[in-house]
């Protein structure tokens, strides 16, 4: 029930809902495209190492931090082309108050991720959406028409499939005069970064995470990054919101991550097999399966309903995700587990596509 | 510089400044209100317990936390009272989006948190400032002036001065149309909370940190206290930016500091005696210090300059705080350090007042 005391934007805001996150249970959570390997080793004494000052303010800026993903990206970025928050979602939500007006309507795909409507209608951004092509791939040229702002996720979500760097460059070029904004949350999965864009494109800023490539979705880190007058727009947001986003455990831990892109490398390799290899036996099971660039598989099967084979999986305490939109609720969103999660899913797969 | 893509809103951002956080340094710190002492031993182990879990997302209802926080506070309150956030300036910052709308002024004391007009100018809230009386204290009848909302924190900062419960009970009730947050942040040193009153006014929001009293400010943990449908709404508006702001080191950390009590009021009452003994001590140098509820000292000296002051102090490794609002621009906040900085303090003000 909402409060008497309502704002006027509160009082029409419809929230995103995330996936359900059970915190002591025993299913397998192929639900939030969480990685199922654990961070690097490197981030445990990144924290501890940090435990005597919990007394402290963290620095507000994040600066050791900023500096190592600039680095890790190029060597010619440095912090000043780093913006860093409490997950992509801060980071786009503030993006949506910083480069996004009410009197000028953005645009995004019909099917992507599903909070960008939600922020739009907490700024009161009004946004015209287009729709996906037949094959659910991000339609370039109605991405290119006249607007007041971009915003897609490359590679896309649900969908799981990637554009190459050139046909979002493509949409880039279109918008000499707005702001094109490219959530690469799972980039790292497939496909191509188009972070280096940035360097031509003073119109382009790209988001990432370090939730999923990085294995901190408990901790909550996400940046963008793009030219200098981009990163200082969103820091005055920031600051005009909360000063810091980021505690100083989850800084410790991003950082020791990215002095650790070996060990990161191999465990998204590891995603990467175990992805290709569920694809093919899902195939072999009669789901259609879109190629993914992603930590994600997005299904459908030809003959039994998503929601059957969903509530199916949770009685044998499997959980995937399924979506509301009409176009895509006969599909389902499973985030690629460890081999051995993903044999037990495949089993009961088997199970439940016999039995129907 | 701010980008030519910035949003009418982020144009005319002026956004707040916090107090300088060096990472590196050997200074006296006593700028920004943090705790001298570490928080409870309990915290440690509550983050390591933590450390298998941080690929997972954490809990965004955060039930663990607001379910201790509720039980705290009275047996009366439940979690659905509850809402935390990433420190209490998130929590202030949805509040102005929840709460406050564009077209209804709200008010506040002239002096007193400098966030609030950053955050209306961020919600584009018009606002009237009510003046402070001439001895620092909040004008009472002044804030039960008509009003679209209404938000001063108690203890007031940076002034150190509180209101007694009858007082904010009194603006509370002359304000039955329109919601009064009450920003408790520092009232554990010394001043008592008006939580319970929410029981009995539904127009009335407390919001509280851990950062002061608990000594968690590295962890950014806040709180917001009233009736289930403004718990609800601020809930709404928080899912409507980020559906993890608070993660599971911090929910961890928060819960073991909920849970150990008797430690954090040991700690509180040291600083409380530190406080009562340097104020004599400042007197006696010829400040004049108001009577302080918090865990500062806002002080003025009779003939030396604060500027003057400051820059002594900082040439001697001790930082304190100034503000640049002119009624106040001649005096300095204070922190309340361990026994031994603010000895050091003391022995440095003593040669500096009478070097000038």
């Amino acid at each position: 029930m909402q409060s008497v005391f309502a704002s006027k934007t509160a009082k029409k805001l419809d929230p995103y809902v995330p996936g359900e996150q059970p915190q002591h249970s025993r299913l397998i959570k192929l639900n939030t495209n969480e990685n199922p390997y654990p961070p690097s080793p490197k981030v445990k004494s990144a924290i501890e190492s940090k435990l005597d000052r919990l007394r402290l303010y963290p620095d507000p800026e994040s600066t050791e931090l900023r500096n190592a993903i600039a680095k890790r990206h190029h060597e010619s970025f440095c912090k000043e082309n780093v913006f860093v928050g409490n997950g992509s979602d801060e980071v786009l939500g503030f993006c949506f108050m910083a480069f996004f007006d009410p009197d000028s309507p953005i645009i995004f795909p019909d099917i992507t991720y599903s909070f960008y409507p939600v922020y739009a209608q907490l700024c009161s951004i009004p946004y015209r959406l287009v729709p996906l092509n037949e094959d659910y791939s991000i339609d370039v040229s109605g991405m290119k028409q006249k607007a007041g702002g971009v915003i897609f996720a490359n590679p896309n979500a649900p969908t799981s499939i990637a554009l190459s760097v050139s046909e979002v460059e493509e949409i880039v070029k279109a918008h000499e005069d707005c702001l094109v904004i490219v959530d690469e949350a799972y980039v790292e999965f497939g496909d191509e970064s188009v972070v280096l864009l940035t360097k031509k494109y003073k119109n382009l800023l790209v988001v990432k995470t370090f939730s999923k490539s990085h294995a901190l979705a408990g901790l909550r880190i996400g940046y963008a990054i793009g030219e200098e007058s981009l990163i200082q727009t969103l820091s005055d947001v920031k600051n005009s919101f909360n000063s810091y986003p980021l505690d100083c455990l989850a800084q410790a831990a991003a950082l020791a991550c990215i002095q650790d892109d070996k060990y990161c490398n191999q465990i998204i390799k590891k995603v990467c097999a175990t992805r290709e290899r569920c694809c093919d036996e899902l195939v072999k099971l009669g789901f259609s399966v879109q190629k993914s660039s992603t930590n994600f598989l997005f299904v459908q099967h030809k003959t039994v309903k998503a929601e059957q084979i969903m509530s199916s999986l949770r009685e044998e305490g499997i959980i995937v995700r399924r979506f509301k939109n009409e176009r895509i609720n006969n599909c389902l969103r499973i985030t690629v587990g460890t081999d051995y999660e993903m044999d037990i899913l495949l089993e009961e797969l088997k199970e439940i596509l016999c039995a129907g």
